[in-house]
Order: C-alpha cells, then sequence, then structure tokens
C-alpha cells in the first residue's frame, strides 16, 4: 500500500471550532510560498499519522445520530458540523451550503455511521467531484487489492468510492474498505442481493433485497445506487437498441420484471426504502439502469423515460427528508450532451446529476478513460456535479492499480476543467501557480504543482536526468536554443523597458 | 520499424480512371462482413508491398507541375487528380471538394514535388484530420528514429505529419522523412534558418531565410508554418502575459524584431514568400506565434491582434493563389474554446483553422495529451479541420515511439468524436459496428474495429487470456453472472416475442 505525502506537499489542517480538522495538501514551493489544495487522501498521506487497517481510522467528532438527515436539518436553518466541513473544505460560506442542500441541489453523503469519512459535498455550486469504481468480480481480486485500491484512488484525488464487489465476501470486502475509507462509499445493494440468491435475477425479492439494504445501511453506506427508475413498460423501449440494456442493475430488474410480469419491487417499495435510508442518512443515487451502452442508443425513449421516471422518485426521496443524486449515461455523442443535463434539471428538480462519463465514441476500447474524459469535462462544465470514472480496461476487464490511477487522474483534469469553464472561484489559482512555475524554470515546482507529480517528473528526466537540469532554462522538447520561454525571458531580460504595455490595441 | 497490416485487416484499394489506388483498411469480420476505414498507413501496412527506405515509397500517377495550384485549379472549374483522390478516399463528391477547395474553405497540401504522399484534403466540410510531430532536437533523437515515428505515427492514424528537427543534420531527415512519408508533410523553416546562423535569432535575415524556403519547397514539403502574423507592434501585448511568448517561431520573431527595432521580415516579404510557395503548391500555415501558454493568456489581446493580422495574410496568399491554413492555440479553457473558432473564421474567412490542442488546463503535466484532448475534440466540433496532436511529454521533453502512439490515439478519438457531433456521413458506422460487435460478445470483431487492436486485446486478455474467452459471455469487469450484455440477450431471447416495440413513448 502506498502511504506518505505526495511528492512536493505536506499534510497541513485547518482547525474548526468543534474540533473538526480539515485537511488541505499543502505544496511547498522553492520561493518559499506555498499552496493548500482541495485534498482527499485522508491520514495516509499524513508523515505524522499512524496507518493502522485492523483498527480503521478514527472517527470524526461531531456526528449526530438522531437528529435527522443532513436535508432536513438545513430545511430547519441548521448549519451541521458537516456543512461547516465542508464549508471550510471548499472555501465557500457555510449559509450557501446549506442553503444548497436544502434546496436539494447539493447533497452531503454521510452515513451517521461512517464516522471514519470526512465530510464532502456534491452539487453544481461546488468543485466538480470524481467518484472511483472499486471491487471485485467472480473472476478476480482479493481484498487487500481492493482496500489498496481505495487508499490508491483517494491518493490520487477521488472523491467518493464505490465498492461494487459482485464476486465472494461482498459484505467482508465492504467492512475493511468502510473502516478505512476516508471518503465517502457507495454500493448498489442488489449486487449483494443478487448473490444471496445466487445469481439468478428471478428469484430476487423484496424481503431479501430490504434487509440487505438494511445491513448495508447499518454497515454505513454512504449512497446506494437504486435502479427503481425502471419499470415494465420501459423495457420494451430498448428492444430496438444496438445494446439492449447495459446497466448491472437494469437488466437485473428487466429480468426479474418480465420473468415474473410485474412491476418492479424498487418502485413499489421506494417509499418503504426512503424510510430506511432516512433512518441512517443514506443518501440515494437513483440509478439509470436503461443508460444507453452505445453512440446509436444515446438520448432514446428508454432512457428519457426512466429519467421521467426518476424525477418523480426524487420527489418522493424529498418528501421522506432523504438526500438524492441522480445517474446519468454512458455513451452519448457530444452535440447530445448537453440536453442530458438540461433535462435532468428539469425532471428531476436539479438533484445533483451524476454520470459515467459519457463516452463520446465507441470506437477506443482501451482508451474509454480518455473518450470519456471529453464527455465528462463537457457534462460537468454544463452542471453535472459528479463524475464517475472510467478506466482504460472499460469493457475488458477489472481495472487495476494502473487502471484506477489512469482513470482518476484522468477525471481529475475533466472536473478541473470543468471547474475553470464555470468559473469556479480559486479554480485557476493551481493553473496559474503551475504555469508561472513553467514560465520560470522551476521544475520542481512544476512537478509539485501537478496532478502527478512522479510522472512528470519521471517524464522530464527520461531525457534529462541530472539535478543541473531541474533549473535549466529548457527540456528535451526543443532543446537550449529553441526554448521560446527561455527566449521570451531573454526579451524581457533585454527590452524589458522599452516594451511599452498595452494601451490601445484589445480583444476585439 | 512496424510493418504489415493491423491486427483484423488486410489492405485494399480502390482503383479510380486515372490509374489512382486510394487506399483504405478493410477490416474483417467474424460475421463474414467487412468494413473499410480511412487509412493514411501507406505501404507499410500492405502485406504485399515491399519496402525499401533507401528507394522511397513510389510516385502517384497524375501529378502535374505547370498548372497552378490545387486554388488556381479548382477556381478554373478543374476536378484535379488530387480532388478525384480525396473524394474518393472520403467518400464526397468532388465537386464539392472543388467547391471548397476553390473557396479556400479546404486545402490540399501536395507540393509537386513530393509525389510520394497520398493526397487528403484538410477542411471543415471534410474528416477532421490529426498532425502528429515528429523531429528531434539538439539533446536527443537520430533519423533512424524519426523516421521510424513517422511511419509508426501514420500507422495509428496520423493524417499528417511535421517534422520540427532543430538539431544537426535537419535536411537529411527531412529527406529520409519526404521520400518515405505517405502523408503530407509539413515543416517550420526558421528552424533551420536559424541552425544556419548558429541559433542567434538577431543574425536571421530575409535572404537566408527565403533561402532556406526555397530549399524545403524543392525538397517536396507539403505545408509550412511561417510567423509572418506577428509584429513589431504585438509584442508590447505579451509583455504582462503569465507565459510571455510560447511558440518557438513567435518568440524567435519577437526578439530578431526587438533587437533590430524593425518590422518582421515575414510580414513585409509575404507577397515574395507567396510567388515561391505557389511555384511548387505549397501550402501557408499560418503560424500563431503569439498562441497562449497557459489558461491566464487565453484569448488575450496578443493572441487576437495576430489573428486579425493573419486575416490580412490569408487575403494577400489567395490573391496569389496561395492554399493557405490558419493555426491556433494553445491552452483554453473551455469557455472561451468556441470564440476561437468563431473569431477565426470571420477574420480568415474560413480558412482550414488548425490547432494544437487546446489544453483545457494546465495543471496535469505528462497527460497534456488528455488536457487537450478534451479541448481538441470541442474545437473540432465548433469546426477546425486539423489538430495537431499533444502528446503526454509535452512540456517535459521529447516524445518517443509511445508516446507518439498515445498522442495520435488521443487525437484519433477527439476528431472521431467531432466528426460525430458534426454528423459526418458514415462516421458512426464504425461506432455502430464495434457496438454490434460488443452485444454480441464477438471479442475478436470488436479488437479489429478498435483504434488500437493490439491494446484491446491485450488489457483482455491480461485476466481472460484463454482463446475460449474471447467467444465467451462476459468478461472479468464484471464476470458471468453480472454481465448486463448476457442478461440483455437472455430476455430477448425467453421474451423476445412478448416484448412489444415501442408505439406511444416518445423522447422528451
Amino acid at each position: 500500500m502506498t502511504t506518505g505525502p505526495i511528492t512536493g506537499s505536506t499534510k497541513t489542517y485547518r482547525v474548526l471550532p468543534d474540533g473538526g480538522r480539515v485537511p488541505f495538501r499543502r505544496v511547498h514551493l522553492t520561493t518559499g510560498d506555498h499552496l493548500d489544495l482541495y485534498d482527499t487522501s485522508g491520514p495516509y498521506t499524513d508523515a505524522r499519522a499512524a496507518i493502522d487497517l485492523d483498527a480503521g481510522l478514527p472517527s470524526r467528532p461531531g456526528v449526530v445520530r438522531d437528529r435527522g438527515t443532513q436535508l432536513q436539518r438545513a430545511r430547519r436553518g441548521e448549519i451541521t458540523a458537516e456543512m461547516a466541513f465542508v464549508a471550510a473544505r471548499e472555501g465557500m460560506p457555510a449559509e450557501l451550503v446549506r442553503d444548497e442542500v436544502a434546496r436539494g441541489r447539493a447533497v452531503i453523503p454521510a452515513n451517521h455511521d461512517h464516522p471514519e469519512s470526512e465530510p464532502m459535498i456534491i452539487g453544481k455550486a461546488f468543485a466538480v467531484k470524481v467518484n472511483a469504481n472499486i471491487g471485485n468480480s467472480a473472476v478476480t481480486s482479493s481484498i487487500a487489492e481492493e482496500v489498496d485500491k481505495m487508499v490508491w484512488a483517494t491518493r490520487w484525488g477521488a472523491d467518493t468510492i464505490m465498492d461494487l464487489s459482485t464476486g465472494r465476501d461482498i459484505h467482508e470486502t465492504r467492512e475493511w474498505i468502510l473502516r478505512n475509507s476516508p471518503v465517502p462509499v457507495g454500493t448498489v445493494p442488489i449486487y449483494q442481493a443478487l448473490e444471496k440468491v445466487g445469481g439468478d435475477p428471478t428469484r430476487l425479492e423484496w424481503n431479501l433485497y430490504r434487509d440487505t439494504v438494511i445491513e448495508q445501511c447499518e454497515q454505513g453506506v454512504d449512497y446506494m445506487t437504486v435502479h427503481a427508475g425502471v419499470l415494465l413498460r420501459h423495457v420494451p423501449l430498448t428492444a430496438r437498441r444496438v445494446t439492449g440494456i447495459v446497466s448491472r442493475g437494469g437488466s437485473i430488474m428487466a429480468a426479474w420484471m418480465l420473468a415474473h410480469q410485474r412491476e418492479s419491487f424498487l418502485y413499489e417499495h421506494f417509499g418503504e426504502l426512503c424510510e430506511i435510508l432516512a433512518r441512517h442518512d443514506v443518501t440515494f443515487s437513483l440509478g439509470d439502469g436503461l443508460r444507453p451502452g452505445s453512440i446509436a442508443d444515446a438520448n432514446d425513449a428508454a432512457q428519457f423515460a426512466e429519467l421521467r421516471t426518476l424525477g418523480e422518485l426524487t420527489t418522493v426521496a424529498r418528501e421522506h427528508g432523504v438526500q438524492v443524486m441522480t445517474e446519468g449515461p454512458g455513451h452519448v455523442p457530444m452535440h447530445k450532451i448537453v440536453e442530458n443535463v438540461r433535462l435532468e434539471e428539469e425532471l428531476c428538480d436539479e438533484a445533483p446529476f451524476y454520470t459515467l462519463g459519457p463516452l463520446t465514441t465507441d470506437i477506443a476500447p482501451a482508451y474509454d478513460h480518455i473518450t470519456s474524459g471529453i464527455g465528462a469535462a463537457i457534462i460537468a462544465a454544463a452542471g453535472t456535479a459528479m463524475l464517475c470514472y472510467v478506466t482504460p480496461k472499460e469493457h475488458l476487464g477489472l481495472p487495476n492499480r494502473k487502471d484506477v490511477k489512469d482513470g482518476v487522474i484522468t477525471y481529475k483534469i475533466a472536473a478541473h476543467a470543468a471547474d475553470l469553464a464555470k468559473g469556479h472561484p480559486g479554480a485557476q489559482q493551481r493553473d496559474d501557480a503551475l504555469s508561472k512555475a513553467r514560465f520560470d524554470f522551476r521544475w520542481h515546482d512544476q512537478f509539485a504543482l501537478a496532478l502527478d507529480p512522479d510522472t512528470a517528473r519521471e517524464f522530464h528526466d527520461e531525457t534529462l536526468p541530472a539535478e543541473p537540469a531541474k533549473t535549466a532554462h529548457f527540456c528535451s522538447m526543443c532543446g537550449p536554443k529553441f526554448c521560446s520561454m527561455r527566449i521570451s525571458h531573454d526579451i524581457r531580460a533585454e527590452h524589458g523597458d522599452r516594451i511599452p504595455l498595452p494601451l490601445t490595441e484589445a480583444t476585439p
């Protein structure tokens, strides 16, 4: 397991009046300055922290179990410990946090029984978030590997983790992840329910599913994907699709409904589900079971019929005081992406949108972190609150450690590009700091400010490994004579006082 | 050097009436069908071709040297051999090709003295193209490596190559590349001119530059980047920038102008340059010497002042019958990208736009193929005709073979995503074919249709290497029980005739 500070940084905390400690990654520059960055990596990157996976992470202070959900408390005008924490974390007013949560435009997924997690907020008024899926399948991986992936994914910036395990030991895998995760953990309870009936969807039933949800709520899961929007009447809408139903939960529910010729038990018992989730303040992530699995199927009748049902369910959940996000696609060509956001906002009353990509073309298996990173940036700039990462292994196999990192970094890029596009306060500080370091040939600072300092340095050192090259006024890309930045410096040095500042010419 | 067919494909040709042979990559599916794809890889992927780098590639038929440029001939209503070739290649009417070339909205970079190249067209009515930069610097790389990179880049889909060599042996490196390149080759002549004066920009002068351009025209270079739009009065506009001037050509010209306190010799002699380029039908790529090198500097006064000058120069070049493209940025946040295209169209009369990225954030050195792939897809969907790739080594060092492939594949993704968004005729065929293969668990077909069949297969085989897994109805991502596509098939198999097709529910 990789622990210890990220290269060029140390962990720092801002202490709140209630004793809450809000973590930041402090990047130390060679100029003597520093920049504090949003940081989700937990104690694992704190050189002073003692890590003991068997003991789990310490609990945060201020967890209140009997006063209802963040939504209910926000409606009552309360600024909870979690709200104060995320406000400090995001550099936003606590009142804004409370208002967005009360309005349902933001959620703070924080199960009362997951005190190990640092509170975070998902909503369009805040920084765009990234979720990393981990979890084993019947074919591969172990519990230790999955815990390692969780620590690894949060090291590189994952804001939440979904444990999508489907193989053996689902409960135990989740226990290890929950007790050691510094970020909220999501699950898809129907996966475990299906394991309980030997993998035969037709043998599922409400009581079994409900008990599974209760088990996971009590264990501390912070948000749950529930595919309650897939209705019996929607299934025929997928009959002419190129790729049918590509959500596991969606296909499981479709198989159940068709076998029994009955309406979805998730839909029929949705009110009861709400009561269970409200007790623990578990957030709904209303699954898009009919999301398109190919460019050909994007924005079709099946997808949008389900979205309309998700809108209904959002209203029901909020009436029960349960926090709600809506999940989105999938595979969508660029020109059809924004419609997804606008329709979700309209039908689901601006519940935070949480999308998988979308992938903007089907033709690049092994590079779907990139096909989807493009779509993710676009959909986030349009208002999506959280992006579920896609790794290079998508469609091909279970991601390994390298895939998890590639997926997280790609999605941090998409999220940050969207923050810039949205004019999110302070987002450009890091770009500016890095670009200044670049222009000043402060190579160590350029690396330290990068999303991935280690790879940036490694790439530089491939051709110029010696330490003096870390202050050299060029790199191997152009060599010393052709470095435009060096020439720019020469110009400023030689002609600085003879270059008048612009007066008359302006941007057209 | 890697030669031979791309996995799952063979080379095929469509023979034109004049004997021209238009190449395609024919993907053979296990269903017995095939799909023919646009193919720029030249004889290197033809199993029947004998490759001899010393002899160079054979000349194409139909090259005419004394009837003027493609632009001049298009204006006269002529459909040239090159126009017929690109029309067949793109599946577009030859009349459209001629009209777009005559109008200046498309260019066919085809130096009379580069008959080894297959003709291709760059313009917004056609498929979005990708350029790969290769070339050594003073610090690293050899001629053999650069020729290898050229073959490698075109194998993965580069539509043109720029040889940006700045070190020793510039002429000889270019000769090897030109004689063996199946795609148009671009250069930046000022790099060689600067070598001739020992790397001191202040010692440059017009005669030396002109002779260098003539040398390269005679050698067969198809298009040349000329930074004639950087004027003396523009330089002060960069004084407050975070990253100054980041184009090598731009910084060289700025250094020259300030040292001599004179207007750019490229600007002052532009008419003479036009006459030289017209004689060989070399296409201008009007360089954006003042492109932004950081998010902070995007769309600023310096950048747009130069763009206005490029508009002037476009008019002059066209009056001389010379084909013209305009180069674009750079580093631009997502919300400022489209303005670049609209302004270029307005100021440069819709000359094909050719952009470097743009990078949508500065914070991810080592991943700038991705930060820029996002911007590239957006700017191409808005009308950019060709994208200059960015590799993971950008800002850090000279790209190696792996970086070149990563850059090309990322940019093929961006270009194709844009083609889909623009509704380019036939673009979605490949997506549909691949998605059908995916849904049918035809793994070999899924690999063969991928941009990179080898890596797709390798990723799949990492967990399920046995041949039977190539027809298995699942992969290691979800395992057999949780494969949504398998469940979809089961649903269709069991309930197909009981699922009525949609009648009343429609997309809102």
